[in-house]
């Protein structure tokens, strides 16, 4: 438990929620949902599974879906892991969208909100969802870190991109580019430092080292207010003692991922410095920093749910719908969200 | 010669302009500016050709800039390559914008251009500026860019970011990124697959595969309208014959980047694939392009000028104040963007 960074613990808001039952948090199982069954949803959660043995999960789906996917890919994860409230769908296809398999793609991820609220998992790591599945059975909310945060009450909250080498938090995430302006305000920038600060204190960093990004090219050069107003949520972070640099331009922030990595010299001699120039960014729109962590990330990236005061994280990639079915979804993106989750809930 | 990009050959308008002398453009000089004198121009133009005996360049520049930074980086080019109609400027300090480095800048600029024009020098490739220093002079262009198709008189042209592993032609350069949404329209779309196609021609892809990169979020699923004009360009595009896919959201389109040198599969034997998805991309804004510019060209990212007529490389960065003076600057981008316009110039 703990302060943190409000991803792990259950000091969250749990007005109007069942008690939380009487069990060490440590011992608690992990819930996995499944995704949308026509995504590669079901075949990454067994596939990542099936190299972790020890871990045993609350994998949260219909048992069908998870019995024909095992067949199909040749796992072998214990299929008594699987909760099987969410009941089976019927026939559906691979690689559309379609109202069956958003309803339980819904189901599921209602079901593990729930348990996550009652404190019966310990984390909750989420499968692709399809938006336009999702929206046929009724969903209305841009994503399910916006669906969790309401369900779990969280009043800033906000979503990270993980990969080893690069850690972003987004200051707006589903919103048309040229709508973001208007919502990069100080108080939106230094309560996104402050999340970011707290993730990476929980991951072991004593002084993290944040860097912020400008939103226009070059930084001030072409602003129309947004770094003025960037540069006065840094200044209400630094007064609060974090150690945070900006508003740089993105692109130079960037660069100095490598910059750090590598100290560079007329002779080319480049030798290895021992630690990045910054622990974290903060990106103001979603390309800005999804550019980078696919890049960086390839194929362990995870997005992490910030200020829940639960542990949620999940793939970052989407449902796939081009390889459904097909066999050769990489579980590394869903394997890195386990690993996370484990990360953050040990400490 | 030739129609190609645009980037090499005569064949740009040359109303007003004086007679081309009549020699083999093969056998002309490259054209290199000095840059700002304050920032790490002179100093990765002289590393770079220190390893470059063959070219025999046309230095532009004050004479008694170069000899003083040749002194200081124990360099040993041929500095009887240096074209002294740009005149000293006596005292400066590194590391800052001045009047009298943006006057040199500028002198050395338009001696460029003015070469370029008259068919002199083969190819220009320009060192870094500083575009405050530039304004104290009197500059009025967003950047030297724009500065060169103003007096090359270009109607159509266009910035491209060139790395070994990424070629993005932007459709905005230097905007509040707020108002990009604006300038995206069909014909410009269009045109800058053009230009992009006829450049990828000239480095010798002979049907080259083009990705135009979304505006929004997930494409379409933010749009304010700006997909819609994107797909427009596109389908006319195509329908003159370019191979061209699109809007593809942006992170997805940079993904593609590592799908296409690595087929993954389950049992994570990942082989390399022959070739890239696509040859080049179309980038909607600057730090579009620039931030997997940046994370991929590391020392070797060169910017090319579209649509001139005549070729124009440049680094992919910036004067570096904060470590002019210091004999740390690499001159890898530099010596990149002399060996792309040396490729572009034999073809």
């Amino acid at each position: 438990m703990g302060r943190g960074s409000g991803v792990r613990g259950f000091e969250g808001s749990g007005a109007g929620t069942r008690t939380p039952e009487p069990r060490n948090p440590r011992t608690l199982p992990f819930g996995i949902t499944c995704g949308d069954p026509a995504g590669i949803g079901p075949e990454i959660v067994l596939k990542a599974l099936n190299g972790m043995t020890r871990l045993q999960p609350r994998i949260i789906g219909p048992l069908d879906v998870f019995r024909r996917e095992q067949k199909r890919l040749g796992t072998d994860v214990d299929l008594n892991l699987v909760d099987d409230s969410v009941k089976g769908l019927g026939r559906y296809e691979y690689g559309k969208p379609q109202l069956a398999c958003g309803k339980t793609a819904l189901l599921a991820l209602e079901m593990g909100a729930r348990l996550l609220l009652q404190g019966r998992i310990r984390a909750l790591v989420t499968a692709p969802v399809s938006k336009q599945a999702l929206r046929l059975a009724g969903f209305t909310w841009p994503g399910q870190t916006e669906f969790l945060a309401h369900r779990l009450r969280a009043r800033s909250y906000a979503m990270l991109a993980w990969t080893p080498m690069f850690k972003a938090v987004f200051v707006t995430i589903h919103l048309p580019l040229a709508k973001v302006s208007r919502h990069l305000t100080a108080n939106a920038v230094a309560g996104r430092i402050e999340l970011l600060h707290r993730f990476l204190c929980d991951l072991g960093e004593p002084r993290p080292r944040i860097c912020v990004m400008a939103f226009n090219p070059h930084a001030a050069e072409f602003t129309l207010g947004e770094e003025r107003r960037i540069a006065a949520g840094i200044t209400r972070a630094r007064s609060s003692g974090y150690n945070v640099v900006g508003p740089v331009p993105a692109d130079a922030a960037i660069a100095s991922l490598m910059k750090g990595s590598r100290v560079q010299g007329f002779k080319g001699s480049g030798r290895r410095a021992r630690t990045p120039l910054f622990n974290g960014y903060v990106a103001m729109y979603h390309d800005q920093a999804m550019i980078p962590a696919k890049l960086l990330g390839r194929d362990s990236g995870v997005n992490v749910t910030l200020g829940l005061g639960r542990i949620r994280t999940s793939p970052l990639h989407g449902v796939a719908f081009d390889i459904a079915g097909r066999g050769i979804a990489s579980p590394g993106s869903m394997r890195a969200a386990i690993r996370l989750a484990l990360q953050l809930s040990r400490r």
